[in-house]
């Protein structure tokens, strides 16, 4: 099975997961891309909040009906994938997200969701965060301030760069990314308190203890793993 | 002695704090803009960061050198106001900031600096935080994920209305202020860390162990309180 054909069995499984009358929020990213078609496709009659101006733009075209968060403050279900999913003892599902950039609004709107389906193929699935680069968003002016903090908290921060353009890459509220190489996040609640006491730090991508049933798609076809 | 002169002598004060060849951060507010005509008067031969577009053309205006914190990402010395001002044992300095509406570029230029002078008029020294109201900034999309979970902490949240124009006050950063009349804050590292816990906040008015010194003027002239 490729990881493409993994991602389209996890999306029209999670579309399992949404029933009719619900305001389900949508991720970002290639695995969400695929359930919000599948999620069309399936004649739902939903309302959807959006992450990201691409789903949101998507979603649309597709006919559903999406609305703001400040129309439909709270959501039954976010669903979207992540870079990185790990079970840490005491806090459930720890997640690495924000390798496409959409991290503050995937956290703020999860955060207003009952419940968070994180959708992903078997590679997804680590004993311990941090291969994948932990992305932190940051005010753009504060970056000369936050970036040797970062540093010397042994996080090896990059700024990440536009892919069709010269300069940064901006996110949607028009921030900086730091990708922070940081290596294996043993501890991820004391990472996440570290780099949420740096002054010029908005948002970050560790997902702790937020996630409610994780959808992952192997060989044998998918898994429903509980925190 | 008036409020007015009372910034005024606290202002020229904290002047003599500042030395040839430091580099100096400049609040933003009433006080701190009484502080910036008397440091460019003095003559010092100093460069500047400011802490809002206001402070950087007023001081650009009186002919000091302005510098980004890209420029100079470490200062000697942070000059800045306050809304209330309180000792609170083990931790030296808490303050309320913010009135003015920029905390947030205050605390990122106030954390790159060696020291940070708090000066003010008696009026804003108290025993305990939380007569003036607590501003707390907020990404504009999460304000409606936000301010029910402030207002489930009994901080009481109220969007910031512009005072010019129609609609919400927005910061240099483009987001929301709410401000929440909270009522005392008898613990301020709890609050601080309950507010950052909020999926949304960009940055908060409280100054935690931040400042080094305070100048106060009152009826017997300046004090040099130490935390």
């Amino acid at each position: 099975m490729t990881q493409d054909e993994a991602k389209g069995l996890v999306a029209k499984r999670a579309t399992e997961f949404v029933k009719d009358g619900m305001v389900v929020g949508l991720g970002t990213g290639t695995t969400a891309t695929i359930f919000i078609r599948e999620l069309a496709a399936c004649g739902r009659k939903i309302r959807c909040v959006a992450s990201s101006d691409a789903s949101h733009d998507l979603a649309a075209s597709l006919g559903m009906s999406v609305a703001t968060l400040a129309e439909l403050p709270e959501l039954d279900v976010y669903i979207d994938g992540a870079d990185e999913i790990a079970k840490v003892k005491g806090m459930g599902f720890a997640l690495i997200k924000g390798g496409g950039g959409a991290l503050l609004r995937e956290k703020i709107v999860a955060s207003a969701a009952k419940s968070f389906i994180v959708v992903a193929d078997s590679t997804k699935m680590v004993e311990v965060l941090g291969k994948f680069p932990l992305p932190v968003e940051v005010i753009k002016m504060a970056l000369p301030v936050v970036q040797p903090r970062l540093a010397a908290l042994g996080l090896n921060p990059k700024l990440r760069q536009a892919k069709n353009e010269a300069g940064p890459y901006l996110t949607d509220e028009g921030n900086y990314i730091l990708d922070c190489a940081c290596g294996r996040i043993e501890d991820p609640e004391k990472t996440a308190a570290a780099i949420r006491a740096v002054v010029g730090v908005v948002e970050h991508g560790l997902f702790l203890g937020m996630a409610t049933l994780a959808l992952v798609a192997g060989e044998d076809g998918v898994s429903e793993v509980r925190p």
